[in-house]
């Protein structure tokens, strides 16, 4: 039978580690290929891959295989779309993967961290329609908070879908590059079977505002500052990062980045042209002191409150080349992602007590725009490509069922939107639309060593986790002076090891520690997080191994 | 020297568990007396207790006591102002405590629960000048989220305190009692050496909404439900209650209440006459059946996403009497209050799965309000108190800090403005203002057992959870079926105990709780919350005893 398979490995229902299958006959057509963050149920892991096992059963061993991937394309440069390259791409076969130019970069530059040897090729959204095995596609530029992202139109012999990830319509995006209208109502045209559509800001009502609404308040916001300005956002926001650099230039600031990711990000972006940084504008960090602190704006990494971020250090005072002043402005320019608002508020509170303004949202919205679509702009696309049936991607099941409600309005029946879980197959053919198998899919967790960068990734999934064992340090913390009290309890379980020993070991490297930051807790958060970093580091050290590290600290 | 201090044992910093001392050579008045909320390092437990620890210390024992406590006086009826009563008054010495009526019986009510024998006295606020000791007070009516709130006027030998505590400035509150402007500038009038003030609100620009704007809402949402109308807000939220039951009542549905902590209050309003309930308005949770679905309103407890409350246990299928449908609405009355972003979202992702049209904040905000007062009104009373001196409490470092820049545009000066630490003294004579010692305070933990209920509430510090031990639980589920796989791994510490018994009685008892929920597992939080009560359940059963109990859900 002339049958279509579409299969979520992940992105549904809890928005990251995008990848998503379309299936015919023998031939596999992957689209993003992306990471997922940990919650706090998952302890000592920080993000998730997709679960590709079921590639590996279907298309691998070479010989026997029932199928074969015939290629990959990536919608845009984010980590839950284009992150978990470096960690899948090894295991399977070799495949053609595209990508818009700066998707590419950004792509290509993890996999050359992690000395993979797969790159990203490059295409141009105004290239013709291009063709892998019984697909053939096309890119369409559209707006997002990361420049060169797209839609993909995708042709398959059983009908047209329309790969609708990621987006916003912005009409004054800050690089003028609109979405390409036309060119979504031109190949829908010729009819589409399905649309996938982002759906996490079906709940906002209206249009989501313009990124160019930011400038001005930069500007503005820069010319009060008396010390050094401080801005943190995401690394991959380039027209953010052009937007502050054009508002520290208009103000006789020069620019410095610090935090790794991020000046990752800025080289990419610059290299390609992305980035309008004239090479006097920037000064290298350990450059700052041959500049008055007023003609200086600082663009930061760690706007999460990750814990080991440069962001995080310069709050804590353990930034080694950096310090935060009374005159000085810290301006979070993004919002925390749900489920870090505990640590970044925290963040906002540990900088406040050094006596520095700190703007961020909820309280100031001057400084951040989402990147997605509201109601009006998911309607309109629905209206340019008027499609048979609708599947929102891309948000969690409250987001879904927002979507469902709002193609409802516009005169779908409920029959004609999907919502679905990662896994699920839905099998379409020229007549009819139905679930087909249930491939089960399971969380596989990468260990993240280093806070903001990727370099230091360990894979291993929660199997080989319970292999190292377990080790739950019981450590006694003054709450007065954040120093250990007595000798931490250790209870070691999954791996033989001299306790006491390790135990000595331990007390040593956490008074160590702790003595470096003498004074009344305020954060216990940090104070476990220190301990538990701490004792990764020495079992890593003395031991080679990583087993799961629970510290619990006890405040006396 | 002529001298008072005043000592804030809990309030500062961390918003709850608040606790104020003012001291005249040995007399103790004391404000306040709530609880506090755990957060996730404080593995085990959920509450905390401000640190009565000093006034152990220098008022008992009776006969060689330095100082006597001369009362206690309560602002309004929060758990972060009253909740503490029932573990801290059994350890101090005898002492009158006054409140305002409503304030007084929801206090009552707590103590009765606990078989406490102390009682508050009730005064009115139109009540003359009450004298205890050195100290004479008046209470003045405020708007907040619980009616009955009062600020307090206190005059001491050295000079006047307005204790203004948690409020907004609301001039159309539903119950049409607004704050007393003109007897807060009589008592002014007499000149005040300081005011504390509630900051929570400061970094808000303009003035907070009123309470009015809901009612109209809250009718017209009733009117457009087909099924059952769901409301889940904070138990003490009198005027929200009687909001409710004002628009069900004019839709023709009766009300419900399901949940203990909302029956309570409920009633205690009811008797003293703040809820406007009619008999035959009100339906008892056995007689649900009796009416149709579309004339039923149903107030819950749990906004906050706690595991065990009504809230839950309906979203998972779990209650007994009553069910979700598909033409039912449920609405959060409520802020997800800071740190439970995660749990609320679930919670609203595990209603919407249900078919379920769910409104919460931020998405809606037409159904809740914030209780603190925003800049304007801060400022108003500022003006209206005329105060030589000025602290902040009951907000986060950074709300002190805007309240501080606040309180700087209205021309004081920076050393007018104290930002204070718990424990940190302020000692005030005649002429001048400077800090004291520094008392030592640390967090006291209470476990509660039973979610959103205090009744099960068993006081223990953590000296005592180390005297009980520590078990570690490392369970494998799966997550297609959400069923545990193999026999769990037990690491106990600190107590001795026939393991592998236990192990296989824990294994019996998780099959058992998990078998009840068969299916794909979407909210690993809630497992692995399962898992814990379990074995904590189990552990007690046998062992009379509440180590600290760390489940470890690792999926398979």
């Amino acid at each position: 039978m002339n049958q279509l398979s579409f299969i979520p490995l992940g992105g549904i229902g809890d928005v990251t580690k995008n990848m998503y299958l379309y299936e015919y006959n023998d031939q596999i057509l992957i689209v993003d290929c992306g990471l997922g963050f940990a919650d706090e149920t998952m302890l000592g892991v920080d993000l998730l891959l997709p679960d590709v096992s079921y590639l590996l059963k279907t298309c691998l061993p070479k010989g026997v295989a029932k199928k074969k991937i015939v290629g990959m394309l990536l919608t845009h440069g984010h980590e839950d779309h284009i992150g978990a390259l470096p960690f899948v791409l090894p295991q399977l076969s070799d495949f053609p993967i595209f990508a818009t130019p700066l998707t590419a970069a950004f792509a290509n530059e993890k996999l050359k961290d992690f000395n993979a040897k797969k790159r990203v090729e490059t295409v141009n959204s105004n290239d013709n329609e291009k063709r892998i095995g019984s697909f053939s596609f096309s890119f369409i530029p559209v707006t997002h908070s990361v420049p060169d992202t797209s839609h993909i139109f995708i042709k398959t012999p059983v009908g047209n879908f329309y790969h609708g990830s990621d987006f916003k319509f912005d009409e004054t995006p800050y690089d003028g590059k609109v979405s390409d209208y036309a060119k979504i109502a031109r190949v829908s045209s010729n009819g589409v079977m399905c649309l996938l559509s982002d759906c996490l800001g079906a709940e906002r009502k209206g249009k989501t505002p313009s990124e160019i609404s930011l400038t001005t308040n930069f500007i503005n916001e820069i010319r009060q500052c008396r010390g050094k300005f401080f801005v943190t956002t995401y690394s991959s926001n380039i027209s953010r990062l052009n937007q502050i650099i054009e508002a520290s230039e208009k103000n006789g600031r020069r620019v410095c980045f610090i935090g790794r990711s991020l000046i990752k990000a800025k080289d990419v972006a610059r290299r390609l042209g992305y980035l309008n940084l004239k090479k006097d504008m920037e000064v290298a960090i350990d450059s700052l002191g041959n500049y008055q602190e007023n003609k200086l704006t600082l663009i930061i990494a760690g706007s999460q409150g990750q814990e080991n971020s440069a962001m995080t250090r310069l709050a804590n005072g353990e930034h080694r080349e950096v310090k935060l002043g009374e005159e000085d402005v810290v301006v979070f320019s993004s919002d925390p992602i749900p489920g870090n608002e505990t640590s970044v508020y925290e963040l906002v509170d540990t900088i406040t007590r050094r006596g520095t303004k700190v703007i961020y949202a909820p309280v100031m919205r001057d400084f951040h725009v989402s990147g997605h679509a509201s109601m009006d702009e998911l309607e309109q696309l629905i209206k340019l490509v008027r499609p048979n049936k609708l599947i929102p991607i891309g948000g969690q099941f409250r987001h879904m069922f927002a979507y469902k409600k709002l193609a409802e309005r516009l005169g779908y029946k409920k029959s004609d939107i999907f919502l679905m879980e990662d896994g699920q197959e839905l099998l379409f053919s020229e007549k009819d639309i139905k679930y087909g198998r249930t491939i089960q899919v399971k969380n596989v967790y990468v260990d993240e060593m280093s806070g903001e960068e990727l370099e230091g990734f360990v894979l291993r999934d929660r199997q080989k986790l319970s292999e190292a064992g377990i080790i739950v340090i019981l450590a006694e913390v003054d709450s007065n002076n954040g120093q250990l009290v007595g000798n931490p309890d250790i209870i070691v379980r999954g791996f033989m090891y001299d306790v006491k020993r390790l135990s000595s070991r331990l007390t040593h490297d956490f008074r160590k520690t702790l003595g470096l930051r003498k004074g009344r807790v305020t954060n216990w958060i940090y104070v476990r997080k220190l301990i538990g970093e701490t004792a990764e580091r020495r079992i890593y050290k003395d031991l080679r191994r990583r087993p799961l590290v629970l510290p619990v600290v006890i405040e006396v």
